[in-house]
């Protein structure tokens, strides 16, 4: 078992593993800076480009989302979520950070496995 | 072991005990309406006037999306995700309907169990 | 969305009910007294006599074990896990024990929904 | 967000290392070979020689086994669950393989992040 990381599709040729990679990889939308103390919400959403199916013998079954080696929560769903359409899985979180942030996210595929984001990090200001 | 079910704090005298009900209680925020096989945002939203701790000892572990018997979403927390503070864990699932939704929340507090919202019926047109 | 609770199924006549009924239900396996601080193992098995199916569409998601109002441990399933046949799912969870226990146990089925087992009650020496 | 992988702690000669190391590794125990189609009971036991603490802000929130690129089965703790005592989480999943397994195990502690075990090789025969 290992874990898939993000590799910017721009830099790869052949369009089925642009669709598998950016299907695939989890991404995080959140603000650049947070206050301390105050509810900060942050989106995991899966793909960029490209819907994932939520088929029921292969769909998104959970999303992270981790601060430094801490997970702060996980969201996990069911086939069907989505309709049974391909689709982008979107959860938004809402934390409440008390210093700055390294956040990552992971998303398992229960056909491809897991996927690890890019890093994101949060200046969290008093 | 027995649900918790939401009874309107309005009908309740005590403060305390309006307090202790409104804290755990999940409430469901969505549109009345959505469209057949178009994303739609369901937020669950744990109290609706007073907050709930973020303790070690006694946080809000999970939090559920159910349509009629099917569980559509499952957020699991770690106590420190909302600054160990007081507040409102709050969650935005988007489902994707086919049709019409009768939707439930359920929220379970480490020391105070499992609470079950009322039913909020979505009307899914073509 | 309600609870199915465990009905006794030697009370029921129509054999597709008790089928239905049993193959739902989660039950729970240990020793009737416990000692405590010492590790003390609890089964949690779905349905005494009828298997249940581990289809795509159609599976057990989920498995709890509460004492009293506190979860003690979930575990989730993806479908597939029991080789896409119909079978019995069953974890052995190891707590340790401070008082005596009152635990039931939850399962939750993909098409069936959510089912409470009865109450065991586990008395615990020093 | 990084996964820490097991390593030989008899190649280490700090004792507080080996200590760090060993209470934080999931290990799968099991047969080496599984008859397709019957139930294999496969147990997740974080460490081998050291306990782990069951604190409120330090303890083991979930362990996972996983089959190559497939995640089998998540159990998810409180704390508590162990007596607040420190011990080794175990718990035993039993699953139905159809062919050769490649297992490793996950295990998640609030403060120390995640790790990953050794894989573990099945041989499964007709």
């Amino acid at each position: 078992m290992k874990i898939n990381r993000y590799v910017d599709i721009s830099t790869i040729d052949r369009e089925a593993k642009k669709d598998y990679i950016d299907r695939h990889s989890p991404f995080i939308h959140c603000d650049k800076t947070a206050k301390k103390g105050e509810r900060f919400a942050v989106t995991v959403k899966l793909g960029d480009e490209y819907p994932h199916p939520d088929d029921f013998d292969h769909y998104i079954e959970y999303v992270q989302l981790w601060n430094r080696e801490a997970m702060l929560a996980t969201a996990h769903f069911t086939p069907g979520t989505l309709g049974n359409m391909p689709g982008h899985v979107e959860v938004v979180f809402n934390i409440v950070p008390t210093k700055d942030l390294k956040l990552t996210a992971m998303a398992y595929c229960t056909k491809h496995g897991l996927w690890q984001s890019d890093e994101v990090e949060v200046e969290v200001t008093e």
